[in-house]
This record gives C-alpha cells, sequence and structure tokens, in this order.
C-alpha cells in the first residue's frame, strides 16, 4: 500500500501519517495539490493533508482543491499536538536570521517577538527544508524552527524547546481515499462527518434553515466555516462538521431535508478521530 | 491627514486608498499589523488594509488583528477589482521564472498551469517588488506578475493582460480609525455592520439562535465566516457582515436579544460601501 504525504520527510504530516503507517508505507510530494492529484490518478492508495490548525485556522489549499471531488473521501481523521523547537548548530545568541516554514513563522510569532525581535525571520518552503539549511551552512548562524524529528535527522541541537505560542496547539489531518467502503478504522468512539453545503440563494433565511435541521434534531456540530465560491464577491459555500454518535439516521434525515430546500450536500466523508499526544 | 496603507506604492491597497485619498496623504507600510499598530499609537489617522478576495477568502491577519480591537472601527468600505498583468522588459517564450506575491501566483493559477506549465514560480513580498527586480535584472530572462501601474512606474511591456483566473476577482478594503465618530462617507445608499461574535458554549444551538435573531426580524445577512480564538482546536469566533438598510434599530434590537444570550458581541463598524470599477 501506498500512502502519499504533504512532504518532506519528517514535516508534521509525515508524523500524522507515520501514526497510521508504516514508513516504508509513505511517498512524500511537495504540495497538497500534488498529493491528492497522485490520488486521484491511482499512483497511490491513500493521502494524508493537513486540513486545519488550532491557530492559523483551516488549510485553504486542502479544502478549495476538495469542493466539488465527489470521488474523493475522508476516511479517517488524525489529530496531534503541533511542538515547535528552536534548532541550531550551537546556541547563537544573535543570529543573523531564523529560517521556518511560514506557519511554524505565524504559530511562534509571541516567542520571536518577545525573545528575537530584531532578527529577521525568512519564510522557507518547509521546516524540514529550514533545519538542513542551518545544519550545512554553519559560517552563517542561522536558527531554524522545526520538529524535534528534524533536530534528530540534521544533528541540531534544542536552543529552546515548545516554543510555539499556544500550549494547546493542534492540527488535524484527513486521510483522504477514491475508495468509499476502504475501511481503515481503528477508533469507533469518536467519530464525524463532513459536509460541504452550498446555499441556493441568498444566506440569511437559507443558512438559517439548514441550521435548524441539524438544531430541532439536537445534532451537534463540531464546526461551521464559510469558503468563498470563487465566483463573486460574497458567495460561499459551507464547511460543516457533524458529530456522529448513534444518530446517523437522524444526520441523513436532516442531509435530504436540506436538499430539498434546494442547497447542494457534497458528503465528504464519515470517519473516526485518531487522537494522538 | 495622514492615511496608513498596506504597501509598498502601487500595491492594490494603494489603489483602493487612493481612490479616496490625495497620493501625498498616503503612507505606506510593510504589513497589515504593521500598519494597525501605527494607526494605534496615532502617528497616522486611518489605516487602509485588505480584508477579503473573492477567490482567497478572507485575509486572516487582519481579521485576527481587530479580534478584541474594540478602540479600532471600521469607517470605509473599498471594494475594486483585481486585475492581474503578466510583465516583462520584453515577450519572453521561456522565461527563467516568474515572480509575484503569494496572493497573485494563486489568483492566476489556471493561466500559469495552462501556458507556463514547466516554469518556476517565485513567491516575493510584493506585486511591486516582483516589477521592479524583472525591470532591474534583464540578463535573468524574468517575468513578473503585477498591476498595470507597476507596468507603467518600471516601464515593463504587458506581455498578457487581465491573466486573473476569474473575471469578477475583487478585493474589500477597510478604512480603519480610533475615533468613533469620524465620517468620511461617501457613499449613503449602500452600508453595512460587521459584528465578531464569540458563542457562550457548544456552537450547534447558539450559533443557530444567534442567527435566528437576524431571521426572524429579516435582517439580511451579507457573510457569516468562522475563525479560530486560538485557544483550543474546535473554538471559533464568527464574524457577521449584516446589510443595513432602514433597520439600523432592528440590528441593534437583535444584537442586544444576542448579548443576553451570554454571546460576547464585538461592534467592527457601521460602514458604507464604495465600489470602484
Amino acid at each position: 500500500m501506498k500512502v502519499g504525504y504533504l512532504g518532506p520527510k519528517n514535516s508534521f504530516t509525515f508524523q500524522a501519517a507515520n501514526e497510521l503507517f508504516e514508513e516504508n508505507n509513505l511517498v512524500s510530494f511537495a504540495s497538497i495539490p500534488l498529493t491528492i492529484e497522485h490520488l486521484e490518478n491511482k499512483s497511490i492508495d491513500l493521502a494524508v493533508v493537513p486540513i486545519e490548525n488550532s491557530l492559523e485556522g483551516s488549510v485553504h489549499a486542502t479544502v478549495d482543491y476538495l469542493f466539488g471531488q465527489t470521488a474523493i473521501t475522508v476516511q479517517e481523521e488524525i489529530i496531534l499536538p503541533i511542538r515547535q523547537q528552536l534548532l541550531g548548530l550551537e546556541e547563537v545568541k544573535q543570529p543573523q536570521k531564523i529560517l521556518s516554514h511560514p506557519q511554524a513563522l505565524a504559530q511562534t510569532k509571541q516567542y520571536l517577538k518577545t525573545y528575537y525581535p530584531e532578527v529577521s525571520l525568512e519564510a522557507v518552503s518547509s521546516t524540514t527544508f529550514a533545519a538542513q539549511y542551518v545544519a550545512t551552512h554553519p559560517e552563517n548562524k542561522l536558527l531554524a524552527i522545526a520538529s524535534e524529528k528534524a533536530a534528530r535527522e540534521y544533528n541540531l541541537k534544542v536552543v529552546a524547546s515548545d516554543i510555539q505560542d499556544n500550549a494547546a496547539n493542534q492540527t488535524r489531518f484527513w486521510v483522504l481515499a477514491l475508495d468509499k467502503n476502504r475501511q481503515i478504522t481503528r477508533n469507533t468512539q469518536d467519530k464525524k462527518v463532513t459536509l460541504f453545503i452550498t446555499l441556493p440563494a441568498n444566506l440569511p433565511g437559507a443558512l438559517h434553515q439548514v441550521l435548524s435541521a441539524f438544531a430541532w434534531r439536537k445534532i451537534d456540530l463540531a464546526k461551521i466555516e464559510s469558503r468563498p465560491l470563487k465566483t463573486n464577491l460574497g458567495e460561499y459555500f459551507f464547511v460543516i462538521d457533524v458529530v456522529l454518535k448513534e444518530n446517523e439516521i437522524l444526520i441523513e434525515n436532516a442531509v435530504k431535508e436540506i436538499e430539498l430546500l434546494q442547497a447542494k450536500v457534497q458528503r465528504v466523508g464519515t470517519y473516526s478521530i485518531n487522537r494522538f499526544t
């Protein structure tokens, strides 16, 4: 079995994928669209991509790619705490630059502002690349923000550990497949259903009606979010995550009712939540 | 009067600001947080920043900065069509690289995939920087994606015009001020109210109740969006844009009712919409 993931090796997506799959099944890709494209042309069996971070919000590249792609479904969700480490060849008091991926820089903004207010930050393509670059440029007095795994891989010291601004920083990842009946579920306790809903016409009444269909059935929503339809300013679709208990038939009834209201509903997946610490 | 904006000169935010204010009042800043910080410490009177693009969605840097900053209010909204031009010193059949800001690269993704599938794309800090770099590096066979103004400023040829993927590509900008009573409104027809709403407890019932307060009063919502509270995964606040007609008192009643439900409501602004073509 081949499992594609948003690389490079030792990225947070790699760590997430490695929680469910053996390392020798994993294949790295350079971007989220590339990873999912390889799933679509069947050169891989599963794709692991990030979907949401607790600080930065949704990963739009994933949400926007999946919108309208009805052949792909979510098989599993993986929730991983994101810990960022400040790495260097040695403890540098006044580094010339600090390198990392833009999301890692965003997740450590307060820390960097407090301890390195004058140091210029450089956005690079991945946290792994940042660690590798620092390891191979000893003359430059650089630091990188990356994972503990990257520190071990490139023989870097952890200059400061767990520097993420929020202790509860977590990222959700999705395991995607083409085969709707594939089951790799390990966790049967904690399940969700994700729906993309496009409303027929004007927002206020329609969204209220959609939420009513869930509310009066006492169906819990874990999340509701809007994304632009990329048509005109002010036109959106909605990402709705529904908590699945012993109410699967109620959820299906709610969805049918919503479809009767002329809304389009894309069933993105019914999946288990796998939490790691 | 000093009006700060997200620069550099000739950026799309510059163009938006320049629709309402004289060029010699405009002061450029390098980032959205920096622009708003200068408003807060009163070194500028107004700040112009992007808030949403019709393809890319909300500008999180703006939304997240304003959340909780109750001293700042939105005075005006500016809506501008975003046209992207492919610029070069000459028509290069096989450019070595195409440079632009990440958002401009995202907005021309389909065009680049069709016409330049093999060319590497380089993300730089602004479209203006991309144009300037191309103009000053004739030996490198580069192209830039930037505005017509940038083409004129740096004497570049428009190799292909209006290459944005969507003809209806528009961006909303906000004019921010500290003084709630300041009035620079030119357009009195087309008005909105923006609210940031933090729900008291569990999402499903509470959000449905909030929307009910608007729905039964037949108040139109132009937008509803969630952003992470940056506490735990799954905790959000909501950005709600309300269409203001002759119903200001109804909106205020709805807000009061929502506050009685223990939701926190931040009144981000009541403002006119200024559309340009």
